[in-house]
C-alpha cells in the first residue's frame, strides 16, 4: 500500500480519491483471504476471520498504530490521547461473515475506522484515546448466538452461548474459540475484557442491510436506534384433512384458510400502528402445510408458520406481540382450528442516545453530506455495547441487494464519504 | 356362508338382518385378502385386488350367478332378462383401494350390487338384464390417471395414460395391466369393450368420502352430480428476499402477504358464490415457502401454492376460475410481485339426470327411508360411463372420517339401506 498524502494535519476534510484507494487496497486484501467461488466466507473463529484480522494489524502497523488483542481475540487500534485515564472513544465493527455472504457487512466499517483513526493521528493530538476494534464471531448466529466476541468483551457471552452447538460442525462455540487461541477464563467468568467505565462511546460504521438509503439517494444514514425482535420460529396450525371435493365449506377445519386470514390481519393491523407513528416490522419467512401429508386434492389440516416482529420500542413490540396471538386465538376458534405458538424468543431494542444521532448529523450537515435518520432493522456488535451502558451512536452506509449474500454492493465513495463524518463526531468528542 | 333366507319372492323389502350378515362376510373375506398392518392396500391391478374379484365370484356363484370377465379383467356378474336384446342394468364399484386406505370405498358397491342383485334373482324376472360390475383400478391414480377398469371399458383409456408410470415401482400402468393378464389389444385400441348401447343405465352405490351425511344424520343421499374441477397443481408466487428487520414495509415484495391476501379473497368469493346458489369447493392443499431458502429472518420472496376448484356446474368452475387468475393477476402488480400458474388439468363434471335422482328419491320413499340430495365432490367410475353417453345415477352412504385412510368407518346397516333402494329402482327401470 502507497502511503497517501493527506490533507487532514490541519484538522480539514480527508482527500475522498486518496480515501477510496485506501479503503479498496484494505477491503481488496480482506477479500483474497476469503474467496469461495461464490461470494465471501469468513467463519467466525476461523482461519479467513483470523487472516482478516492479521490484514488489520498489517495495515495499522504501516503508520505506526499500536495494535493489540484481547483475550476473545478481538484485534484493538489504539491511538493513544493525551488524557489516558479519560473513556476511550471506540469504532469499528466485525470481520467474520456468514457463508458465501458479501465483503462488506462488518469489513467495511474496520476499514472506516482505520481510516479515520489514521486521519485523526495526522491532525491535531485528542485528549481522550481512540481505538478501532474488530470483533470476532459477530456472525456467530451458526451457533444459536451472535455477536460473540462483543458479548465476551462486556462479559456478557453466558455458558449456554458457549456450549451451544454449530449444526455443521458439531463443534461448540466455546471450543471453536478455544482452538482459535482464545484466553477462555475470564470469558468463561463472565468477566468484562475492559473495565466498563473505560469504553465512553462506541460508534459503529456497517452497510445498511436493507434498500432505504437507496430508495432515498442518499448515501449516509444516522441511525436512531436498533430494533429489537419477539419471534416465534414454529408457530402450529392444526385442523382437519379430509378430501377437497367431498367436503363442504360450513364442515372444514382448514389450516391455511386460517393462517391466511390472520396474516392478513397482521399486515392491516401493522399499517395502522405505523400510520400511528410506531417503528414497526413484522415478517412471516416460513410459510408451510406438512409435507407429509398434503396433497393437491386434501383440505390441509395442518400449518407451521414463523413470525419475526421489530421495533426499536419495546412497548411496540409488547402491545403488537399481545395483539397478535390474541387475533390467532379468535380466529382459530371461529374455524375450530388449534394454534400452538410455541416458544417466544425475545431481543430488547437497543437505545440509540438522541444527542449522538443529533451530533452525527450536524457534523454531516456542516461538512454538506446528505444524511438522513433511519433505525436498524438487524442487531449488530453496538447492540451488545448498548447493552452494557456504553454510548452508542451507528452510521449506515447505503448498499444494495441487502446483506449475507454475495450480491451485496456497496460503492467504495459512499464508505469513504463516512470518514470525514467519523473523524469530525470523534474530533467533537474527544476534547475533555 | 350360509344361503340367507330370503323375504323377497313375493317383492317385499328384504330382511335386514340377514342381509347385514351376508355384507359382513363378504366384507370381512375382501378384508381378509388386503390387511396391511394400517388399514388394507389393493393396488390397482395387484394380488390383492385380484383376490378381491376371486372373492365377488365365489359368492355369486354360491346362487347359481353367471361370472364373466372382460378384456380389461373387469369382473362381471349377469342376471339374465327376459328381453336380453334391451340395454343392460349394471351396478357396482370397484374393488381396489388406496395404500393404507379402508374396507368400504368401492368395496361396499360391489357388495350393495350383488345383494341387491342376489334379491332380484329371487323375485320376478325382469324384461332386462341386469348386472354387477366390479371395476378394476379405480384408483390407479397411482399411475397418474384414475379408472383404468372403466374407461379400458368405454374406450377411454388414452395411450399416455397406459404409457404414464407409478413412481413407486415405476411400471407403466400398461405394463401392470398386461402382468395381471389384460388383453391389450381393444384397450390400446380405444375399442369399448361392450357395444357402449347395450348398457342403459349404470347405478353406482358408494361410501360417501365427506360428511355430509353423518352431519345430517341420514343413512343415504341420491347424488344430484359428480364435480368436475379445474386444478393447478403448482402454482410459483415470487417476490423479493431480505433481511426481515431491515427492509421496510413499502419496499417489501413479500410472497408470503400476496398469498395469503389471495387466498383469503377466494375464501370470501367463494361464500359469495355459494350465496348465489352456486356449487362450489375451492382448496389450498399445498402452500409453501421456498426450504432451500426461507429463514424465520428472511422476507420470503417465494411460495409455492395449489388450487383445486369443484363444482357439478361447468359455468360456475369457467366464471371462478377466470377470477381466481384475474385476482391474482391485480394483487401481484400491486405488490410487484409475480404469480406464475402452471399447467390447469380440467374434469368435467358428470351429468346425473335429474330423473335418476328422482327416482331413487321417490323409491326410497316408498320404502320410507329417509335420504337427502348431495353432489359428489370425489370422482367415481360413473362418471367415466356418464362421459360416454351412459344414464347414471348414485346412490351415497353415510360414512365417517373420509375414505382413502384406515379410519373410514361405514355401518354396514347404512349399506344396507341401499340395498332396497337398489333393487326398487331396479325394479322399475327393469320393465320394458
Amino acid at each position: 500500500m502507497t502511503e497517501p498524502n493527506s490533507s487532514l494535519t490541519d484538522g480539514s476534510a480527508p482527500d475522498s480519491s486518496v480515501l477510496i484507494s485506501s479503503a479498496n487496497a484494505m477491503l481488496d486484501a480482506i477479500r483474497a483471504v476469503s474467496v469461495d467461488g461464490l461470494g465471501v466466507t469468513r467463519p467466525s473463529y476461523g482461519a479467513a476471520e483470523g487472516a482478516a484480522h492479521g490484514i488489520l494489524a498489517r495495515f495499522a502497523q504501516e503508520t505506526d498504530l499500536v495494535v493489540r488483542t484481547d483475550e476473545a481475540l478481538n484485534t484493538w487500534v489504539q491511538l493513544p490521547g493525551t488524557h489516558p485515564d479519560e473513556p476511550m472513544i471506540v469504532t469499528g465493527s466485525h470481520l467474520d461473515s456468514v457463508r458465501n455472504g458479501g465483503n462488506f457487512d462488518g469489513a467495511a466499517g474496520v476499514v472506516a475506522g482505520l481510516l479515520t483513526l489514521r486521519e485523526l493521528q495526522r491532525g491535531p493530538a485528542l485528549a481522550r484515546t481512540v481505538a478501532v476494534v474488530a470483533f470476532r464471531g459477530e456472525e456467530s448466529a451458526w451457533f444459536g448466538t451472535c455477536y460473540a466476541g462483543s458479548r465476551a468483551l462486556v462479559g456478557h457471552l453466558e455458558a449456554d452461548m458457549l456450549a451451544s452447538r454449530s449444526p455443521e460442525s458439531n463443534l461448540s462455540l466455546g471450543e471453536v474459540m478455544t482452538s482459535a487461541g482464545a484466553d477462555m477464563a475470564k470469558i468463561e467468568g463472565q468477566t468484562p475484557l475492559v473495565k466498563i467505565g473505560s469504553i465512553g462511546h462506541f460508534i459503529e460504521v456497517h452497510i445498511e442491510q436493507g434498500p432505504d438509503l437507496l430508495s432515498q439517494g442518499v448515501a449516509l444514514g444516522a441511525v436512531t436506534g436498533i430494533r429489537g425482535n419477539r419471534r416465534y420460529s414454529d408457530i402450529r396450525w392444526s385442523g382437519e384433512f379430509g378430501h377437497s371435493g367431498a367436503v363442504p365449506r360450513a364442515l372444514r377445519h382448514d389450516a391455511v384458510l386460517g393462517v391466511s386470514e390472520w396474516i392478513q390481519a397482521i399486515e392491516q393491523e401493522w399499517i395502522s400502528e405505523q400510520q400511528a407513528g410506531a417503528d414497526l416490522v413484522v415478517t412471516s419467512g416460513i410459510l408451510s402445510t406438512d409435507p407429509l401429508r398434503h396433497g393437491v386434492t386434501s383440505i390441509p389440516g395442518a400449518v407451521k408458520t414463523s413470525l419475526d416482529m421489530r421495533s426499536v420500542e419495546h412497548a411496540t413490540l409488547q402491545r403488537f406481540d399481545r395483539w397478535v396471538l390474541g387475533t390467532a386465538a379468535d380466529i382459530a376458534g371461529r374455524r375450530g382450528l388449534q394454534v400452538d405458538f410455541g416458544t417466544m424468543i425475545e431481543t430488547a431494542p437497543a437505545v440509540i442516545a438522541s444527542e449522538m444521532v443529533s451530533m452525527i448529523k450536524r457534523v454531516a450537515k456542516s461538512l454538506s453530506q446528505p444524511i438522513v435518520s433511519l433505525p436498524s432493522g438487524a442487531g449488530h456488535d453496538a447492540a451488545a455495547l448498548a447493552s452494557a451502558g456504553v454510548d452508542v451512536g451507528m452510521i449506515f452506509v447505503r448498499n444494495a441487494n441487502g446483506s449475507h449474500n454475495p450480491d451485496e454492493a456497496m460503492e467504495t465513495s459512499d464508505l469513504c464519504a463516512a470518514v470525514p463524518v467519523l473523524v469530525g463526531v470523534i474530533r467533537e468528542l474527544g476534547q475533555v
